[in-house]
């Protein structure tokens, strides 16, 4: 079965990094938001247009990273993303960050809620983007996908 | 005369800094808007609520700054700010950047212009902010102050 | 027994918020950060300090957070900083973030790990280091505070 | 003669934006370093070595920018890298940034000047950068290149 990695690429700029020489961890975050963007853009769900639309708002309820070797300054990364779980409301999406020579320097995990804008509660997850998501789902992923509540 | 200034204080962070060991200079337009925002809440012109009330927004139309000394990792540093330009549609507000042993490490300025928020068009300020601003108008500042047009 | 945690404060600055109007959830962790800076440098382990003397390094090896509740521009939020894991080699930081009013708004964790600068083995904690983080260390944390390897 | 203009890119992100709707200005300057460090890559000065190798350092000593419309989330960005000042020790950097149907949203300056890492006295650019740049001089800039002092 085909991966179904969408794959994403930055390079570690000056400002990434800190004067321990390599990147502060919490730009990890906004690199793969990016590579969120960009693929969520991709599937025809720009969040621009979403922003603007007004009627659909996907933020994260959690965010986590796991940083195994450094990120230096002129690194060319490449960022893999998947979907590695699907629920009624929600879904998790997974980064694998891995420098030119192909070493894992990091990965992280983001979950949204679908919300509707100004509304603090959840609401389930319109049809054509569950079904966008639920074709790049990960079969392979350690978290069993559980197309259930929240 | 007494002095106009307002005094805003920060630490240089960690995230500050860059690779080459010292503050990114990007990141000093980020604590000079800090210094700005804390300015106007004290003015009682809080942004947090003018964007919220959505009447008038004070875009930037122009930002600079000279960079004199390299402001280093756990540096405290004092911001002075102080209005160095009033003009019927806009404001422009001067920093200055000063080490705990008080040298100037850098200075920097702004220059924002009354408008409608979703409206491109400038509009005049709005009288108690244009009398706020011109009780702190520093008399000195090297700009000659015009209340004239834009 | 006392309560373990160190409190620092910041407010939510234009510049933390994104165009759906709330805080960008990489900057939690930017704020983590710098709570984190704050209550090394009041345990006299100053980061500044330490990355300049170049005989110990601190990186994180994890990080992550839960998001509850929107961070809204010009709130006012106190972060509660408590070292809730100590081993050999590493320790883990909670923070947990509270609007004005009490509410929990977020939580979040990083775990750092001790190195020599430079290399990428890890290193036991110094011996004052430990001591001083195992006085800390909240005794009601849900994870287990392990004294063991790594 | 052919125009000596570099071309970068880059898509406004959902955290280049703030609650006001629209880019931060303090991001445009990282965008613009993002394009400065992309230029001196394909010139053959790529920072990250430069910084590593530690016998030139080229800091900002001077930044600005003049914001002429709003830069949106989602909008796709050309930034214009252009030589605009030549002298025995600095050089100046414009940069103009233009949206998708080509209009002028925003233009951006820094001054670079060339010192040995850790000491603050400047020293003259090494011969093939000078080389380099003076080839790339933008001969229409209105500063008029002067390579005299400074």
């Amino acid at each position: 079965m085909a991966d179904q990695a969408y794959a994403y690429q930055f390079r570690v700029s000056l400002h990434d990094t800190d004067a321990a020489g390599v990147l502060f961890f919490a730009h990890l975050f906004r690199h793969a938001h990016d590579a969120y963007e960009a693929w969520m853009g991709e599937l025809g769900f720009a969040l621009d247009e979403m922003i603007r639309d007004g009627g659909l708002a996907l933020p994260l309820v959690h965010a986590e990273a796991d940083f195994k070797r450094p990120l230096r300054h002129g690194d060319l990364i490449r960022v893999e993303v998947r979907v590695d779980e699907l629920r009624a409301s929600s879904f998790g999406v997974g980064y694998r960050f891995l420098t030119d020579d192909g070493i894992l320097a990091a990965i992280a995990r983001t979950v949204h809620v679908a919300v509707r804008p100004g509304d603090s509660a959840s609401r389930v997850l319109p049809d054509d983007l569950a079904a966008t998501l639920r074709s790049r789902l990960d079969s392979s992923a350690q978290r069993r996908p559980a197309e259930t509540q929240t």
